[in-house]
Order: C-alpha cells, then structure tokens, then sequence
C-alpha cells in the first residue's frame, strides 16, 4: 500500500508514530509561517501541517499545490494545539516531512463541499466529481449498507440468491420494454426484464421455496422526476405461504434494516385495507406519522340549499387540530393549493371551531349553528380547531383532499423525515378499469390471485374482485408491493383472458408459465421493494438519483459518458436492423 | 405457513410430534397393506406412510398420487423400523393422517433423478424440472453461498458494493457489443457493459478506494461450448495499491472462500511470470497441480542428420515419470491426440527409459546412446521414464505439448477435481500483434498500465513492452485477471494511439475517463473473476452452464421462453428502427 493509515484513522494515540497517508487536497490555509492542509479520502480527514522555519522549501512546494491534488504525505503524528473536536483526527496533526504528488487536478467546475455551487446538470457531467461529496458518498455507503443487511437478514431466513436473465422475452403487458436486437438470430429481439417476475415463478415451481435477489430492472417510460430507465429491485419469493406469512418475514426485514442501519426500533406494524385507505386517507400509501384522517359529512350536509354539496357524491374533510386561528390569507394559500391543475379541487369549505366556542364557517349562510355543532360533533372537534371540508366525486375528492391532509401534516411539522411509520396495505382490487382502452388491467400484475371468495365474480362483475396483493407504505411511501401468486393453469388462463389477451396471444407470451404450472406448481406469493426509493427513504429525502451512483437524466441520458449515441453502420448491419427512413438509400 | 417443518427437518427426537409437511411426491411404493411415499422439497426427503388396514380410503387415495404431485400431509411422527442412514431423516416416518393435493404434475418429460435419462435440449426446455435435480439445486445453492462469502470477506476488508448502469455506451474496442435503441432518443443507443471497467475507474476518481460488485455482464460473441452471451463477474477496484497488495487482497478472498465453502485450506500462492509459464507449461493457465514441466532440449539434438530437430526452432519435452512400460498402441495414441486438428502438431517423438536401464527411442538411427543418455540427463529422467518430445516453431510448439502434458496428467490421475492448486500469472505483455488486421490489440484491455522501466520501449518496439497486468489460475483454469491501470491522461491518450484510435474516436469514446484523469486521478488497480467459472471450479465440473440458472444454448438462445422473438411492428416503430429489407415497403 502506498499509504500506512486512512484520512480517518489516527488518533491521539498515534502521536510520535511515523505515518504515510494518500488523498485530495481539500483546503490549506497559510498563516505566516504555516501552512495547514487539510487532506480528504473516503475515510475522513486529516490536518497536514508544513513549516516554513523548519523546511522552507517543503512548505514552499506545499503551498503551490491545487485543490483537489492527489499526494503522498510522509511524516510524524503529532498533538494539535488548537484541537477540532467535530473531526475524529481533529486531536492530531500530521508535520509532514516529504510529499509526492500522486496526480495533478485541474480546478474542478464545482466546489467539493457538502454544500456545492455545482448545479445538477454540473454535477451529473462530473459525476465522478460529485461522488466525492461527502452527503453523495455518504449515500452510496449507505446503500451498500443496506443491501448487505438484506442479504444477511434473507440468509438467514433459508432465502437463497438466484441471478435470473437479464435477456429476456418482450411482454405487451405492462410498461414499455427495452429490447436488444439478436445478431445470430435476425430479424428477433431480447428484452430486458422489467422485474424477474415469471423466472422467480418458475424458480417456485422448481422447488427452491425462498428466493431473493437484488436485480436490476429496466422499464422504457416517459420519465418522471423520480423514474430511472433502469433500477434496482430487491425482488422475493415463497412457496406454501399465505400472505400472513409474506407479512411476518419481510415485516422481518424491515424491522432488522431499520435496526441494524438506523438503530431505530419498528415495534408497530398496522394493517389497513385498500378500501379503509382510500375511505380515511383518499391514498393507498397513507401517512399515518400523523391523525387527520377523513371525516365523512355527506348524509348530514344535504338539503339545506347548498348546491355544491346537495350535487356532490361525497363531502369530506380533515380537522386541523390547533389550526383555528389560521388567518383568512393562510385558508386562501390553501384554496388556491387544491385548486392547483396538478389537484384540480373546485374549491374548499373551512369551518373555523375558535379557542373561545364560536363557530364561524364559509356557509354560514346555509348553515345555522345547530348545524354546524353537528359537524363539529361528527369531527370530534376542539375548540381552537379548524375543518377544511371538500365536496365532488368521490373518488376525485379523495384524491385531493389527501394532497391537502399531507400538505397540512407538512405544515403542521407532522412528517419528520426521523419518524418511520410502516403499514402493509391489502386487499387490493385485483382489476382497473381503463376507459381510454375500455378494457381492464391488472391493477398488480397478470399473475395475481383473486381472493378465492371473489373468483365467481370474475365471470359477472370483474371489477369488484379483491386480489391477494399488499403493499408496504412507510411515511406516505410504497415501498414494496406483491401477490400471493395464481400457481394453477386454467386460472391463469381466465385471468389473461379477462385482460383481454387471446387464447393463442396468452399461449404465445405466458405458455412457458402456464405449462410449468402443470408439472406441480406449488402454491406461492411473493415481495419485491424499490430498492433506490428503500434507500432514499432511509437517507431521509426524496430524491432516488442522489442514492444512484450513476443516474441518468429525466431524458433517459447519461450526461457524463454521453449516452445514447449513434453506432457505426456496421454495427446496424450486423444486427440486421436500420434507423427508419434511412434504409431506402442502403439496398 | 402451510407446513409445520420441511422435509429435511424432521429427527428421532421429533416422535409422536404431529406435523404438517409440504413437497413433491418423489416416488412410492407399495407393499401389500402399505404404502411407502418420499415426500420431497428443496431441504430433503422425508418417508410418508399409508396403511390399507387402518385407513383404506387414504392409502387408496394415496396411491393415486402421481409422481411430482405437490401435496400437503398432515399427520405423526414415528419411529422407523427400516432405518435408512443415507437420508438425515431416514429414523423416521410420517404416519399420514390426512392429505390435500395443493397441485397435480403430469408425467415429467424426463426422470427427477441425480441421474436423469433427459438430454441437454430437454432440460433446458424444462429447466423448472431440471433444477428439482438434486446436483443442480446444489450448483445453486453453492452459488449463492460463495456470493455470500465473497460480499461478506470483501465488505470485511472495507470494499463497498456500488452498482454501476447497465445501459450505457457502445465501443468499438474488445467484443462486440449488444445495443439497446433509445425510444426517446431516436437513431441513438445504448450498450450493455461488457464490463464495468470504465466506470469502476470513474469511481476511483470518486475516491472510493475500495470498490467491488458482483455484476451481470454481456458479450455478443459467437459462442462457444463454455461461453455465455450474459455472465456475471465480480468486479473489483483498489486505489492507493501496488500489484503486491491486489495480489494479498484476493488471494485472501480466495483463501477465505475455499475455507468457508469447502472447509479447505489454501496455503500456498505461487507467483509465475507469464515468461515462465509460457517455458515450463506452454501456457498462461498452468496446471500446477502436477509438473511434469517442460525440458528444452534444442541445444543438444541438432546437428544429427535428423531433419525434423535440425530445422526446429524448439526441440522441448515431458518426462511422464513411470510410463516407460506404455505399449506401442498408447503411443500411437498419444500421437494421433497431437496431430489432431485442434493440436496440429507433426508427430511425437519418445524416447523410453526402461526399468532395467535400457533406452529405446523412436530415433535411435540418428542418435547413438550416449547422446540419448545426455538427453536422460537433462530431463532427470529415472529408470521406468517415458520422455515425450515435440519439434517445430516455439509458440506452436509449446501450445501443443501443454496439451499433451494436460492429457498425460489426466491418463496419470494427477488432475484430482477435489485438489486446488491456485497461482498467479503476471508480467504479461501489454499488447497483441494481429497477422490478420495489422495492428496491436491490448492483450488485457486498453486501460492496463505499461510496466514503467518498459515506457520508452512504447515507441520503439510496444510488443516487448510489460504490463502491470497478471491472472489468478487454478488448476489450469483463469478464473480472474486484472491489472494496474493507467490513471494519467497523457499515457491513455499515448496508448489508445498505439492501438490505431485517431484522437478524434480516442476522445470520443473515452473522453470521460480521460477528463476524470485531469482532475486528480489516485493510481489504482483491480481485478475481476468470472463468477460463473469460480462457481463451477468450486463446484467440481467444467460445465459453468451448470451453474447458471437459466441459461441460454450455443445460439445465444433460451429455449425455455423462446426468446429472442419477433417483436411487434408498433414496437419496432416507437424505436425508430425497421428491419434491414422491410422498410422500403413502409415509407
């Protein structure tokens, strides 16, 4: 090694030992006769120090060296006068007695500090740069951390890792897939898997009854902020469970990641169906860090000649504890935030319960006290509160007056990042309706099971069947989501026909499946969790990109190496394909 | 769960237990009043019993059952009478109590057997069936247990696991790339790694000093027997290291993984210069767990009128210690094994060292026995010898006579699959003349260093030049390589010119790594081992597609899913791409 310590290494009892230690020049301030240089590596930070007294030349050739620098710094540890108790080496300094400069820096296009000048587009261009950030590095250790608890805690639990293809079959079903042009097959194409689903199936069918694996998964979508082209998933399955048992196990490892990583104990691990989700919290990821939930006034609000709640199919709202005093400017913020297009609410009802008893609401005029104490009582309201009410189609209402409950629960200070707050959410519907396509869609995935008890209504009213799917939500998040799975062919015949597919279609893309079922498919369901999103829940912040160590922008492009680009005409022609329209000068 | 224990859990000590278990019926039998069923699942074999006498219609049920049925039993424990000490569960028996069929199994194509009567095309088209197959489940098992062992050494040793993209940027230099059309930006693509090299090296600029990840990687290549379009390797990066410190890093990987995978103990890492092994073995990948090393004999056989050892460059040989009784038959065998056409070589020249003293050659017109006692000699022959000579060009030469020395070692049993004789191969040139193209390739890849001493010889004469480059082979077989890279811009620039880059396609391709160059760059190194290969090693056979769950045939094709495929004309549209030939009826 060309060093003898890290930057993070020494300590006060080092002092007098000779050392050798390699990094970046982070700063170095001269102060007469001194020179100070504080040296960075992955591990920490260690002070150099340079005298010009004692050796004016070294400290000359120490002071003409750039940020960012890699050297070699050979000298003896020593006790620091002025000692950095924020720095684990801040008790010592290293008075160096020669250095090697390892590799020179141009000066980088951005600060390294933890709060850099660099702006995004900067910093993804100089990736590498960025990664020498101690919150981006931080991340990344973080992230290893994590999937090595995972794989620790799942081997334990006589979970075994199998690596599934990565060149698979292209599926209609589900998001765009990536594909790769086959040379020594023409005119056929591989896809890249949007998630191990059908192989870990199969992996249940050949017998290996707890299965993992942390999986890279591509989906060609038009990208959202928080979308990248290809992610990682840590992917799970189990034969002879019930969901019960999918619940325990990864309530399991949920509970040892937050354990062993955070240190925070999870001892609470609530329940809640699809249908108590939307119906109290208008989302199938609730917050539940925080109360708030909905509070129904349809049947008391009706007949009093308010039109916008005589017409709505539902009239909801959530009791803003404390909020009474709000002023009329702050309950304007939040009539123009749910009218937002992105919410699109027609508007928005408060009813103001005041600290001294009195009631004072936006439809007064339609409402007598008497009335109004109604609400209050069906709010279960203190004085010193305030209802904010909506009114509309149910499902829409919902919708928005969840984006108002958290934007009060962020106002309120009731999300704190620290807080953790899992719940497994069931019962899923197992289908959507899609009007643009007037068909239905797996509301999970074509593989799911309706709940045994549902299985005649798919014959008569599909859209009602409940599914054997669940998903886990923490702080308002969906961090993983499965099934227990159909392990029966002529299920998983009606299934797709339901969706739509036609029997040689069904055959086509799902034959392998089916067919497997009936070599002894035992029964099985399974888990997969976002892994980047796990990682960044537990970093603390909402961004996926800053826990990938090289991401691509929202155009699906890697700024840094400059991809996608063209390839040769060679190439084409090798794989027997062409770019659209420019074949017609070629043969 | 479904069961209470599974089917290799259960003891003498758990009789008269009442338990539930699940599996595959493996087979049964039936003996007169009763019935015998081995019930299997991925942990053992547990014996099921049916008695006709105390319940009839269960026993009759039961032999029902077809082979691979999965079901559920439920029922008590009991004492064998017949114990069976092969199985872990073999004291004991489930008297059945009741039974549920969770699935039925047609007839399997082929027999769920160690020794299974299916043909390699038939099991990969039912590789779920295939993989019940106890020897390959275990491939599996093993697989994942040695993944396990590698992230836990290395996260030992501070390596941090980072994924790098699998979409990024095609390079015209090494293997062909496979290509993946970006719908969002049309007429460009993406490529899949063929390794993480040039990113591995971005993050040593990043300053991760230690970086490791066990990683799927591609390669369009014809392929053959033992190759595999998609491959996993576990890619490793060190900063700060010398070649001596990548080499105690990963022999005590290896060490650690022999150890708690195998329980054996490696206590020896010879070193070999690629010189040497090329002198003494006729290879890079040495088998050393036998000698029977080469002997040069050029200087003492010329000038004898015999032609064949006149014109030779080399004139080189093995001594097979005590086969001087082989018949005439086995060498003539050994003779047509080297001029078959994979070996080429002209013919085999032997000379035999009888037990009583005697020598007798295939040349004894052209040397009288003095001369031959003098080749005795330099071969430290003993009597009982047999030393087998070979003629010709040197390269061509040593090639054919590493076969011949593998083939003797495999005759003599000195191959032992259960011995593991590890070695490093290093100082190997740092470039490749190619007759065919007229210019040099990188013999490792362009971004190995040059040994420094061998700088200036980069002008003058780049074929001698070394590089810092060396493998790790057991038991003749390359299982990683690596080197110490070059981490200054003006080196990679000088050496991208020496392979026949233009600046221009230089900057193009790697302009990002050559950047990243300029802004403090650590001098660092690394190694990758293919993982597929150690698995197979570990696992005792030369077939990595054994360890490989779903792997694809010599046509690059998975024959379980049929893929690759025709993809949709919608598809191909989206992608901006169309068939060569098709799109001059489109436009």
């Amino acid at each position: 090694m060309l060093r003898t310590h890290t930057c993070g290494q020494l300590r006060i009892a080092d002092v007098r030992k000779k050392v050798s230690l390699c990094g970046w020049v982070q700063r170095s301030r001269d102060f007469g006769g001194m020179t100070f240089m504080d040296l960075r590596d992955r591990y920490g930070i260690t002070q150099l120090v340079f005298n010009m007294e004692t050796n004016a030349v070294l400290c000359q050739q120490a002071r003409e060296l750039g940020r960012e620098f890699v050297i070699k710094a050979n000298g003896e540890v020593s006790e620091r006068s002025n000692k950095n108790p924020k720095l684990p080496t801040g008790d010592i300094e290293i008075i160096v007695e020669s250095f090697e400069i390892l590799n020179q820096s141009k000066l980088p296009p951005f600060t390294i500090e933890d709060n850099t000048d660099g702006g995004e587009e900067l910093r993804m261009k100089y990736r590498y740069l960025d990664l020498r950030r101690n919150p981006v590095k931080l991340n990344m250790e973080l992230r290893h951390r994590m999937a090595f608890e995972i794989r620790k805690y799942l081997d334990e639990q006589s979970f075994i890792e199998i690596e599934t293809p990565v060149l698979i079959k292209s599926t209609p079903e589900g998001a765009r897939d990536y594909v790769v042009p086959s040379r020594v097959n023409p005119g056929e194409f591989y896809a890249l898997p949007q998630s191990p689903q059908t192989f870990k199936q199969l992996l249940m069918v050949a017998g290996f009854d707890r299965y993992f694996q942390i999986v890279k998964c591509f989906r060609d979508e038009d990208l959202r902020a928080d979308r990248q082209p290809e992610f990682t998933q840590i992917d799970c399955e189990m034969s002879f469970v019930s969901q019960e048992d999918i619940f325990y196990t990864f309530e399991g490892l949920v509970k040892h990641l937050f354990n062993a990583v955070k240190g925070i104990n999870i001892d609470n691990f609530p329940r809640m169906t699809y249908a108590d989700a939307i119906k109290h919290y208008g989302s199938d990821k609730p917050d539940i860090r925080f109360g708030m939930t909905f509070i129904e006034l349809t049947e008391i609000v009706k007949g009093k000649e308010f039109k916008i709640f005589d017409d709505a199919e539902l009239v909801v709202g959530i009791n803003a504890t404390g909020c009474a005093d709000y002023t009329r400017k702050q309950i304007d913020e939040l009539t123009e935030f749910v009218k937002k297009p992105q919410i699109g609410a027609g508007g928005l009802i408060y009813l103001r319960y005041a600290a001294d008893g009195s009631l004072k609401s936006s439809v007064d005029k339609f409402y007598n006290p008497d009335e109004l104490k109604k609400w209050v009582e069906t709010f279960k309201a203190q004085p010193g509160d305030l209802m904010l009410i909506m009114a509309g189609p149910a499902a829409k209402t919902r919708k928005a007056l969840n984006e108002l409950r958290l934007e009060m629960g962020s106002r309120l200070g009731l999300r704190n990042p620290d807080t953790y707050k899992p719940l497994w959410v069931y019962d899923f519907p197992l289908l959507e309706w899609d009007e643009e396509t007037q068909r239905y869609y797996a509301m999970h995935h074509p593989f799911t099971s309706p709940r045994p008890e549902d299985v005649p209504l798919l014959q008569t009213n599909p859209g009602e069947v409940c599914a054997n799917a669940y998903d886990m939500v923490i702080n308002g998040v969906e961090v993983g989501g499965g099934s227990i799975r159909i392990h029966n062919r002529d299920m998983q015949f009606e299934m797709l026909r339901v969706l739509g597919f036609k029997d040689e279609e069904a055959l086509s893309q799902f034959g392998f499946l089916m067919n497997a079922f009936e070599y002894g498919a035992p029964p099985h369901g399974g888990i997969a969790f976002g892994f980047d999103r796990l990682c960044s829940l537990f970093g603390g912040t909402e961004s996926i990109r800053d826990f990938i160590a090289f991401p691509k922008n929202n155009s699906a492009r890697d700024v840094m190496i400059d991809s996608p680009s063209a390839i040769s005409e060679e190439q084409l022609k090798e794989l027997g394909i062409c770019l659209i329209g420019t074949d017609r000068n070629k043969i």
